[in-house]
């Protein structure tokens, strides 16, 4: 039976989590529920999209992916369901598939999306602010019972994306940014092994710094320098070993990031 | 075989909401277990009683939630259970149950009481300090297995309960109070659609602020608008549009909130 | 089908423990997956080994319990499986089993080490900074679906250990110091009821302060009051009632600790 998995805005507190996975429990006894995370702040459509991209491909196939990042709930907003490549993905239609999609044409996964118009599947009394738990909970449930993704609404043509910004290339230097902040204070940027040919011939600024220091992983240093390497997708992370880069550095998501050939 | 969530005042850190879910794996391997919550602020029972209220409902029939906000822990309060209607609560008995009871006696739904008086459901050794741990999780598990309540101890007439504010009217004004705030900031009152006939007609005022807007969802004004409208469950909340309204407004729980017909 | 724990120092909200879940899903479908704590302090080793030592002892026989606290992930530091009397640990070569491993010396059980050195349990391709994808995960899988831990890699007589502070008795002092402080502010000493035989008689000194008010449990006291209790695993530990004991001391974890026999 496919697996559920969880990513809201919801923080781990208030119990609505709990009653999104009530009602699937409800429709649903034995689909086992994973959460991806419920710590997106507030209603940042890009950060879920960030995150979705990163967690959803090491999850089995035909595994059901629901996002309630909604601030548009109870708007003209739509509600989608997509199957993309050999999972499902469940969620207001405001862009947080983009890089799932962006990756998957890259692959040349099949796409299809509908339009979750199809209130059989949805709770009896639909709120005017939580979809979670009268839309996407119920109808992910009914996915994971075997119900045919068709049956849950109107295929649609497109939906809607949002812009994320790209590293552009002038001359000898990469522009790119900082698009994430990760646990540990590391400092996640929009550059990545395809951009870099000769990492170790590079110097990275950002912050008004420049780290030349390149290295494989973050104990290859002593604990306190900061560092430029890969993250395990590949892209540039710049790291303070067993520190915070982003408190030391004062990071924004959105600073800029240079990486300059000598 | 009937799922067990858990509630507690533990956080996330400690690994003591993972001991009870050990504990309860060990009598009964198969049982699903679902978190409702574990950041209850440490010794509110107020707060784990309106977080189980709006949560309980939604999971299925036969669910055992386990509470364990127990500053008595140890004392002279007593370990209890009781059936309400089709699901199964197992808690110390210092009023966290009184939200569920009150909404149980409206819907005319059968309640039992039972005090945990019987060691063979418990660990071998108890401690005074962690009950979670020694009674209220292998009871549930137990429960889960199959186990008749009647079985769990001797049958109680009546538990205790807690007062809970009730809002009031004078003349043409509804005076209610603060009762929660949640991750997104959201002034929750305790205040209902139940009170409020015509809610368009009405100012509200709380915070020193007086907010006429009110709509049907956080998305009908634009970003950084205060506005009001009906929570998920019918409750007046108040809202700051993609943003925090509890921050803006220092807005603390109890605070008094007026709404007044014009 | 054995249970697999997961601990680690990623947090809850980058989707890296989701990561690590979506892995063992793949390999092992029906593995029923629990966490201990994802909020280890980022690199604490030793932080780690507590948590898991408190909590490992009530899961059952068969459990998998994978850490991944890793500041080492990718240099020469090893990755190891041990079986320790019932249970199963999967891990970094860095200590965080030292303190399982000593209970487990004191209560003669078994104790086995492997090197993780069989790259055909792990997933194709390893990364240089996320070994709880790339390794732990997978592995841990694999064991949970019935390989023998025998065939995870060479076998090892001994693994990294890391030292643990000791209470020193100085005539009728015993002189410990904080090892933990909890979700509740309790202060956790390395003093047991196994170093005091009548701890009535005893004053707690600690932070400036001189603790003679011995309770058996926290709601012996009125809430406010600074009380010494034991621990549900019989450990010293100074609480406030009903507050915060470690925010009122200003207590840090290192800072000593004395029981004066009076």
């Amino acid at each position: 039976m496919p697996l559920i998995t969880l990513m809201t805005d919801f923080g781990l507190k208030d119990g609505n989590v709990a009653v999104m996975k009530g009602i699937i429990n409800n429709i649903s006894p034995s689909t086992q529920i994973t959460d991806i995370t419920h710590l997106v702040q507030p209603q940042n459509i890009k950060e879920a999209a960030l995150i979705l991209s990163r967690a959803a491909p090491f999850f089995p196939k035909n595994t059901i992916h629901v996002i309630v990042v909604d601030p548009g709930v109870g708007t003209v907003r739509r509600a989608i369901a997509a199957k993309i490549g050999m999972q499902y993905y469940i969620c207001p239609d405001n862009g947080v598939l983009t890089l799932v999609i962006n990756e998957a044409i890259q692959a040349n996964l099949r796409i299809k999306y509908f339009h979750l118009d199809n209130p059989r599947y949805w709770l009896p009394s639909i709120s005017h602010v939580f979809h979670g738990r009268d839309i996407f909970a119920p109808v992910a449930a009914h996915l994971s019972k075997g119900v045919n993704i068709k049956k849950l609404g109107t295929a649609l043509n497109t939906i809607e994306q949002i812009d994320f910004p790209h590293p552009k290339k002038h001359g000898k230097v990469w522009k790119g940014e900082i698009i994430y902040i990760d646990a540990f204070g590391n400092i996640v940027t929009n550059i990545s092994s395809n951009h870099l040919q000769s990492p170790k011939k590079c110097k990275v600024k950002l912050c008004k710094i420049v780290i030349k220091n390149w290295v494989k992983t973050f104990g290859d240093e002593l604990p306190g320098e900061l560092v430029a390497l890969y993250s395990s997708i590949d892209y540039l992370i710049i790291s303070k070993v067993n520190g915070n880069a982003a408190k030391k550095l004062n990071a924004k998501i959105g600073d800029p990031v240079e990486v300059e050939y000598s």
